[in-house]
């Protein structure tokens, strides 16, 4: 079969432009791993529009493709190995599949990337987050570290300024690349670079310090882990999509450079919320049903 | 007091923006009549990422408002009547009420323009409705008529042959403003434009049809009430907000060009759907946060 519109990513931004493409009568799958969208990691949303008891970002993408299902979407959960650009269409391999598609839309997130600390993953929810505009009113005056060694990690311990005072960033042994502005304004509102290097994170129900590398311990009540986000290089550089800081570049349409293919989502840079996320999923799904309809 | 942020408009982008402004715990209020929000004659939003059994229109809008109050946001259910630029802080004076902020949000939307047609209001969500891209999908292969006289009424009309082919513009007595590109596509597509006027709209539990100027009766399944966008020129004049075809011109950060003042949701043009309105209002409040650190 070959299908009018192929979303690769299963995330929000993906499940809703695919809701749109569904509903318009349109054969549409999207592929991608659910337990990869940053989403499923999230224990409670409290801002997007519409749950006033908050939601858990399992619970909410669950419900999203039980929405998408209703329309007919297909969801294959299963990686996106390649994409190629197959004259005017594209080939979408995946780990068991080969797919031809009219148009594709990516919405392949940002990985949280790892600390490579050892139990990080145990505590996330419980004292470790990825994103201090969705969970850093969670450590208002609490005791707070930041690991990471770039601007990013700067940002972040910057904008937690809103909620505490006590802020460090760790290195964790690698070099800092935190660049002049960053740094003259770190040192303003005494946030202090630590080149100290992590082991392991402990604590009981949830998060209370670290292990270092030198078996002493420190204690914290919570972590952002800011190492940056995952390249999708990998995936956009066989469709010959432009690339800017690890951003797909799209414009106010959500169009790539390609014709036929759009983004949304993280993965555009669109601001690592899922209001933000769905909202230019739906504007590149209608984007996509303008350019099929020219093609049919 | 004065507020670090109001937001002027009661529907899904200002109330998504005001949940964002008030978890940051900024002083914010929102002001506007929740029944002027499109949002509230929604009958079944079925497109929204997150409601797989679809969601009423004016119970989702509850939702929200109930979520925004969770942050401590003020709900002003009053007409703004007119914004004033108050050396670097607004003047925002509704019904009862004169309020000072520092910021200000505006998502006022677009009201549907009534067609003045009698009954149209009894039919809506039965059988009336305002936009093909939300609603289309309720009327496959029926008989529909567009009220409308512009470019806006043949684009909702070449869109409903999604759905059905049998689709009449009927301009209600008034001159045609189509324009030449339009009229050869509608041509194409075999939709006929009819200058008859409409009296009433007739029906039991839903709509039937129509009663015309000479007393005959016409009988169809759906009407799209497509006689353009209410104006907002108005209220943003006062505040000298660059406006572009009545829409409210705003840059990929949604701030406008006055400093201190954001837009989002269909003021800005922005799709006129409530995934896009929540994106954006998420986008314009971000903006807004980042404005009001610069300045405090």
């Amino acid at each position: 079969m070959q299908y009018d519109s192929i979303v690769v990513g299963c995330g929000p931004a993906g499940i809703q432009a695919s809701i749109y493409l569904g509903r318009m009568g349109l054969n549409v799958a999207v592929v991608g791993k659910k337990d990869d969208s940053r989403l499923v990691w999230a224990h409670s949303i409290e801002n997007y529009f519409g749950f006033p008891e908050g939601i858990d970002g399992a619970l909410l993408l669950d419900k999203g493709i039980s929405q998408a299902k209703k329309f007919n979407v297909e969801i294959i959960d299963e990686e996106v190995i390649s994409i190629k650009n197959d004259k005017s269409k594209f080939r979408i391999i995946s780990t068991s599949k080969e797919l031809i598609t009219n148009s594709a839309i990516l919405t392949t997130g940002v990985s949280n990337q790892s600390s490579g600390i050892l139990k990080e993953r145990e505590f996330i929810g419980k004292g470790i987050a990825f994103c201090v505009m969705c969970d850093g009113i969670f450590f208002k005056n609490k005791k707070v570290i930041v690991i990471g060694e770039g601007d990013y990690a700067a940002k972040e311990a910057l904008e937690l300024l809103d909620y505490t005072k006590d802020i460090n960033i760790y290195l964790n042994g690698k070099d800092s690349k935190i660049t002049e502005k960053y740094l003259s304004e770190l040192k303003s509102k005494n946030i202090t670079i630590k080149k100290i290097k992590v082991k392991e994170f402990f604590g009981q129900a949830k998060l209370e310090g670290a292990i270092l590398e030198d078996n002493s311990k420190v204690k914290f009540d919570g972590a952002f882990i800011a190492v940056g986000v995952s390249s999708i290089l990998s995936l956009a550089t066989g469709l010959e999509v432009m690339i800017k800081n690890n951003y797909i570049i799209v414009d106010s349409n959500f169009k790539t450079n390609v014709q036929g293919v759009f983004a949304a989502g993280d993965v555009t840079g669109s601001g690592m919320q899922v209001s933000t996320a769905v909202g230019s999923g739906a504007k590149a799904a209608m984007s996509a049903i303008t350019y099929l309809k020219g093609i049919s």
